[in-house]
């Protein structure tokens, strides 16, 4: 049996997640439904690098499933587009060996998170990005950001989740840029709790709005106390961009 | 009574075009309604430079509409937007003359085209393109557009409408470029005929693909036969960038 790596883009908008649940549309059972027709094979498990909450969007989300059928990777990447709605689509198939598993083998996902502080959002963008009602100083998050670089306990960060071993995780990579009335945040970790980018955000907004000191976001981080820090920010600014293995 | 002028843009998606329709969400009502709900003014009436048709975008749509509202221009933008769905947003406000009309002073327009021609589609600009399952040339299209510019009777490239005087027209403007997957055709005129652009477009696609010798397209102006051109393309990919007065 062959053990295939997808790389998808998906707008999250219209998808209660990527989990299954009942009665929703999530990108999980539309991507395996997809793969069933095509193969014909009624189990399908699409094995994602992590869950994605409903409205957050993926660019480069990476999934593996275990299927016999004899396409090549060019011929499953057009085959299974032309099973998915136009919300979803596969960039690339690799084969890959049997023990590859998408979830436990990342060692490190960048996500981006979206903002647009401008007076007038573009129709064609609102779906993608927050709406600050304030003008924001990037330069002032950016700074901010600093203190959450590196090996840290991010539990001031996640939203409470059940089983949970250790909010400690390693964040590789922060930046804040700004390009006319657009703000990303990336943030690139070796793993993410709950909720922990849009925790983030949430509180490089104050920061950049002038509601709190940029001091303040590491004295959120050592108190370890979701409630210091600021609101989770809203689900369609973010985007999970890349998975390295 | 002031005269205010509006500059706007839509997602055409979800909107079955400009002109207000019994029991159908238009871009019309939906703005007459914001303004309505705003100045307290039951007969808003707004004047569009044109009707674009459902499903095709705007960036630069221009309106007029009489009203007594006192509110300074940047306050009636924002206020305007605050009413406004997600898919429509106003950019500009100004005070005109009494006499200016939007849509009968419009000097030129210019409408984009989006065709993309790669593998796998985006799916966050899906909504804002037409997909083509060929690679098309896009320096065969814009040799092939050549013969278009310029004042011509343009019947084969509209479809019927009642009550046309003529249907000769001046194209100011028109090119073909590329970038990446993404072509786009940019069409200037001093007036268009019903789904002329999306005729051209029509027709260009069948020279990119190969399917036709670009002489045609003069072959298909000089016989003033809607039957000779290519197909009209799909309304997502149509944007009415810019209007000129």
């Amino acid at each position: 049996m062959r053990n295939l790596k997808l790389t998808l883009a998906y707008d999250g908008t219209d998808f209660a997640g990527w989990q299954t649940q009942l009665d929703k549309r999530t990108v999980q059972e539309t991507l395996e439904q997809a793969i069933a027709k095509l193969t014909g094979e009624v189990r399908v498990r699409a094995n994602a690098s992590g869950r994605t909450d409903a409205g957050v969007h993926a660019v480069g989300q990476v999934v593996n499933f275990y299927s016999n059928t004899q396409l090549t990777c060019d011929v499953l990447v057009r085959a299974i587009n032309a099973h998915l709605p136009h919300d979803v689509s596969v960039f690339a198939a690799e084969d890959m060996p049997q023990v590859f598993d998408a979830n436990h083998d990342a060692v490190r996902k960048l996500y981006r998170y979206v903002i647009h502080d401008g007076a007038v959002p573009s129709p064609f963008l609102r779906r993608y990005c927050c709406q600050s009602r304030h003008p924001l100083d990037a330069s002032l998050m950016a700074r901010a950001a600093e203190s959450l670089k590196g090996r840290h306990d991010f539990h001031s960060f996640e939203t409470d989740w059940p089983n949970r071993m250790s909010s400690v995780r390693t964040v590789t990579h922060l930046a804040v840029n700004r390009f006319g009335d657009y703000i990303w945040i990336d943030v690139e970790a070796d793993g993410f709790l709950y909720n922990m980018v849009r925790a983030i955000a949430g509180t490089l907004i104050n920061v950049g709005r002038g509601f709190w000191p940029l001091e303040k976001v590491q004295e959120i981080l050592s108190a370890e106390d979701r409630t210091q820090a600021g609101p989770t920010a809203s689900a369609q600014g973010l985007f999970l961009m890349r998975v390295t293995y």
